[in-house]
């Protein structure tokens, strides 16, 4: 059995997201169809680009992943299709696929792209409007019944790509940004367990506060108290114990966060 | 294997929609289920019976469509089940059927009603409060499993029906109104390609702005325009590029819409 | 095949959840998978366990329960399984298992748990802060595919309990509390249909307003009455007709109401 997920700006209100699920059961009527968002911001492709990085690799292989965030619907941006790994990607051609891609390349892993030119793959009538339900379902079902990627469409090399937030060298340290921030109030980074593993103890600059070390998780420390410490994907994590770090702190997606050995003295 | 949708006015916080999959699954095991929306306004009947219009055709022949906006639970009014064409619905006799039921008449489709009188097939225990667990979810699973409409209940053939808003000619134009605004702001309209197909070139009236021409695609026009074009339903709709329409024009379910030729003079 | 839930505070936004159905769907690919809610507060313990006890039974004989609400992730608090009657639950041990532990009890089912250290069963990294995907995930794919209970782990028997809210007798009637608001403004109460069962017409008193006898349905009354009523799970709920007792009454979780026999003054 084949799994699909979809992840989207499209919410959960309108019925978009069930009329993909609709047309993949017409054509693969077994799949395990798995939603990852459809909270993406309006139009936010980078959002969707870091989302999908964050979440791709925690399903089975084969697994074919679904992604529209696609303000170019529509116009001759192409609908496209990859195989990343063991991993199938069907998205609009904007850049959507950048992290994804990224990971898969620092893995060396095996890459192909097609540009989605096959309609007999499609539903009969495209709207202008909405791809994901007329292209990137249908082609997603497909690819769940074993339609090779080369029969979907003409292989191409040249994949949009965003330029995704990555820490600058500072000083003795690190200058990362925040990539995230959840339900939970919890800022997420781009500064990963990596870049500190040289570094000893650590002391992390964020809006006009100093957090000296890092915690290993939530409870070690008291509700309330700002901290530091690894997330779910080894990245670092601004939190408070029991609150919001993003409220706390006021903090909105891009701020930076400065990161030094613990014992260089504050800049 | 069949597949069941679920649209409601239920939310998705309190576990309502998760308990109406646990009575499918308990009756049949295997089914597909797929929400469609569970974010309808409360107790707006009017709401759920245009998104159920907008998706039931998507899904595969045979899915049998529950749907749950249902004010009058618990007094006389009737559960009841049909078959239009080659989709089941299991519903309140409150009008949700209305869209969907339409669309089969114009289609000239097969069009089965019946009173869902036979507690047989419901759950043992039927509350006064939550009939989409106790009648309709268990149903709609006997149905997936191929119980025919016949033996659920007594035929009938004077479902409850609502006026649906319909467009109005005026002078050389049409009078439309906004029937749906989604989560990107878009406005959607029951004026739809059919009735302007003859019209040549048109010009749009919204909340005192004119919109000259439709577009065909959000990506034609940089950000922050106001445009009209086909929507995912061949409805006209009103967008801004990036951007809000509801927002920009401060727009409500039931606002009106002008449509002209382009070479009239605007009103 | 079998069935697998998920009740979290995760929200839908930013990937946690889908990343729990990738883990399980690695290992139980054909797992029937339901969300029951992911909306419960932040770090809310309490309203996770009384969300799990007002839905899990409606589920097959068989289904695995996963229960994430955590805020000591990544402490000593134990990760723990437990077997109540015919259903299985994997969660953190503190206290999210109380409600549908009191209903086994009070039912004399079959009762085990187990301590769940036996980390073959478990991803092969584990972080500190997201045991749903590293731990509570993977051992529920494992029961879904018949690994018994004793080998996810060591039999323990005193588990984290919570003090549940419970009405009080106070002179000829009842005390009790408000303890879930439904997205309709319903409040629901811990007063049952069992503790008025012999008290014959009662009037409620909330929030000031005095509410003379139940009805039985919302039907039965104009739009926008204050009405009492038994609700979804034989509790005592307040609701406004077509509109929000919530909003009405200002009220909140905890808030008291009390009932009394109709013939008895108002206090």
């Amino acid at each position: 059995m084949k799994c699909i997920t979809l992840t989207t700006d499209f919410g959960l209100r309108d019925g978009y997201v069930g009329v993909m699920r609709g047309v993949i059961w017409t054509i693969a009527p077994d799949a395990q169809v798995a939603d990852i968002s459809h909270q993406i911001s309006p139009q936010n492709v980078l959002e969707g680009a870091l989302v999908l990085g964050r979440t791709a690799r925690f399903f089975p292989p084969g697994t074919v992943h679904v992604a529209v965030v696609d303000p170019g619907v529509g116009t001759s941006r192409r609908p496209i299709a990859a195989r990343l790994g063991n991993y199938f990607f069907v998205l609009p051609d904007n850049g959507l696929v950048t992290a994804v891609l990224e990971q898969a390349e620092e893995r060396r892993e095996q890459v192909e792209f097609v540009h989605l030119d096959q309609p007999r793959f499609w539903r009969s009538e495209v709207s202008r409007v909405f791809h994901g339900r007329d292209i990137f379902s249908p082609v997603a079902a497909h690819l769940a019944n074993g339609v090779p990627l080369a029969e979907l469409g003409t292989p191409i090399n040249d994949p949009q790509r965003l330029s995704l937030p990555r820490p600058e060298r500072i000083a003795s340290g690190w200058r990362g940004h925040v990539v995230a921030i959840d339900r939970f109030g919890n800022l997420s980074t781009d500064v990963t367990r990596a870049h500190l593993a040289s570094m000893g103890n650590v002391q992390v600059h964020v809006a006009g506060q100093t957090i000296r070390g890092l915690v290993r998780t939530f409870g070690e420390r008291p509700a309330g108290e700002l901290i530091a410490l690894y997330g779910t994907h080894d990245d670092l994590i601004i939190s408070v114990v029991n609150g919001s770090a993003a409220e706390r702190l006021n903090a909105s997606l891009g701020d930076t966060i400065d990161v030094f050995p613990m014992e260089t003295g504050a800049p």
